[in-house]
């Protein structure tokens, strides 16, 4: 391994935005400012977008209280994109790195990024340039592999729990059916965190319903039907991934147009089709009047002054582990371990090779799926809840003593 | 007016439920406590509902420390009924007072709740029957006449500005269009509060829609086509009673099959339909491809762990000068008046006439309403902004020096 070169270095952010993927790259900026041997530190805007276009901004410039700010901001400071790049547009990415003589490349984003990464580090190796390529894990849904969990995971996980709980205690003053459409389209993770602020035998949500375990529109009704028997009312938490028997998701089913993105992902988000659909069923099925459904949307990953404090703390730590493996080994994607959970819960960073985590996934684990595939383990709870940080405690009065 | 009566009491809390409803409970509770008048304290369990099937909790029993973890948490304790109670439905309450010595009446809620209020004290007045019926006023519309604004309203409109100022920078990295629904049936108080969270010239939302102003599908196209020509993006406010020029809103011509509740009202939360038109009619006539919408729905009203900390202690306040005043007064809603703006800002609780608030619904006021009817001015602001108190700053980075 050659000594670290002394050149410029870029940082970019790709993706669907998160509560804490600014902290990444505050934390990359605070790093880089260590290293003599980082010149330049350049932000692209857009992504990859960004670098072609060379439309760079010169993050050495921004004051630290501004870096405060972008660090507790949601969405991605820098911009994002969801453009995929193919080999053509790879090469064009290395030729401006050459041209602006960058050899640290940090990348925030999913698997798909860490995908990028592991393309344009694979052609500098082929040109026998000596580049630096960092991906830093980012996402809401928490499906990296090799990492115990991902940073933005926590803080969408936050938001997700504080609105079933405060949902939850608006369907006890107002009772019926109401379902929350939460974001994951292949993995369930955080439709699983609605379980996260259930505080008594009976809050809701009643039922949650993953992508990795498909559930005919029987059983859904069914399984509303015995809740609303018993306690006569029924909060249920469904992913936007849900899926039929078939393993064909239902908004796929649904989506007569469907509108893909680039990566061939159909659009589940920022539509309420799939939330008024299964609405409409239980109206239908079950003849109950007050059925409601919200789909959380946009909110769950952009949310202004919401953050957890673990994640936003890891967020950082990544970004600034990044810039610190950069000076020892060539390339790697930044994963965390957990060393103590509970009270005592930590984390240790490391790296982990590219290609463990490029344009893989990581399932909810079975596990934490309870066996009627309508719910959530306590091994969850445990694997999640030093992730949110400390949720509110909430109260409500029906069950004090009759007069 | 005669002494008030040693006897007992009772609150309750109807329509829908808001962030700080229960504040405004354990304001009454606290106060009763003082008040060697009142003797047991009765909580009707889902309002009027509640009442008619003499399903009470002891309330002077509830721990203190339980009492403050319900001020903070949001939707209402006691459960809440969309019922509107007739004649026959309020004698039968009165019914019940007579049986129970109940002589103090105290009833957190809007428009209709006050009405409720209105009919059951003309009731007691013609039968003789030495009643306090006093109003407590709640709601997130802010729609209430008399009062200067609604406890209610300033959590919501915390909640609604956090959620617009990180859309916005969503929208900013991954440009598009953005729709974001908010409540409030007539009056568009809510939907301006989408405002309140911009910092910078160019920041979302870009254009605000609200009951008040009718827009026809032209204008609302022609301006969105403005202002993502300029910027590339846009960011919409749209309130879910937004109306077409006749004055029949969006959501009614759409809903085929409308389900109305007890009052009459078309339902317009807890459905994506109006998001999804709205954003359809964006993609056709525009040929934009990103176009996305979101409808907040009930987050908007019951979401845990976020008041506006005026908010909530207006609440608890109107819930204290509701018991101080029955104890002198015979009926009446709780009002406020603000006393001080800006960093003065302070109010100060009166009570009204009942009749003063009965049924009827305030406006947001022309001054609030830019000319071209689709914005909201800086008097608007100055009036909400200590309502929701202080909201976060937010900062991201494409707007530095470029390299």
């Amino acid at each position: 391994m050659a000594d670290a070169p002394k050149a410029n270095a870029i940082v970019s952010q790709s993706g669907g935005p998160t509560g804490v993927i600014n902290a990444s790259v505050v934390g990359v900026i605070e790093e880089a400012k260590k290293h003599p041997e980082i010149l330049n530190l350049y932000g692209a805007i857009h992504a990859v977008n960004g670098i072609v276009k060379e439309d760079f901004v010169d993050l050495m410039k921004v004051p630290d209280d501004v870096l405060e700010t972008v660090a507790s901001s949601p969405s991605a400071a820098l911009g994002s994109s969801r453009d995929k790049p193919d080999a053509a547009y790879c090469q064009k990415i290395l030729d401006i790195f050459k041209k602006r003589n960058i050899r640290y490349f940090f990348y925030a984003g999913g698997n798909d990024s860490a995908n990028t990464c592991h393309i344009i580090n694979n052609m500098a190796i082929d040109n026998s340039y000596d580049l630096r390529a960092f991906h830093i894990p980012k996402t809401v849904d928490n499906d990296l592999l090799v990492t115990d969990h991902c940073p933005g995971f926590g803080t969408a996980a936050k938001f997700v729990s504080c609105a079933l709980m405060g949902d939850d205690l608006d369907n006890r003053a107002l009772a019926g059916v109401k379902i929350d459409v939460v974001m994951g389209r292949h993995a369930g993770f955080l439709t699983a965190a609605a379980t996260l602020g259930k505080q008594r035998e009976d809050d809701g949500p009643h039922l949650i319903y993953v992508p990795e375990r498909p559930v005919s529109m029987e059983k859904f009704i069914s399984d509303i039907d015995a809740v609303y028997k018993k306690l006569g009312r029924c909060v249920i938490a469904v992913s936007e991934g849900i899926c039929d028997e078939d393993h064909k998701t239902w908004a796929e089913k649904l989506a007569e147009n469907t509108e893909r993105d680039a990566h061939g992902n159909v659009q589940l988000s920022g539509t309420g089709t799939l939330a008024d659909f299964l609405s409409s069923q239980i109206k239908e099925k079950l003849k109950i009047k007050r059925v409601r459904a919200d789909t959380f949307g946009y909110l769950q990953r952009s949310f202004a002054g919401l953050q957890s404090p673990s994640d936003v703390s890891e967020a950082r730590r990544c970004g600034i582990e990044a810039v610190k493996f950069s000076m020892t080994e060539q390339s790697g994607s930044i994963a965390m371990k957990r060393i103590g959970n509970g009270k005592d819960y930590a984390v240790e960073l490391f790296r982990t090779d590219l290609v463990n985590v490029a344009e893989k996934t990581k399932s909810l684990p079975d596990e934490y799926i309870n066996v009627q595939g309508n719910g959530i383990t306590q091994a969850f709870i445990d694997y999640a809840m030093p992730l949110t940080g400390e949720l509110p405690k909430t109260e409500f009065l029906g069950n004090y003593p009759k007069i």
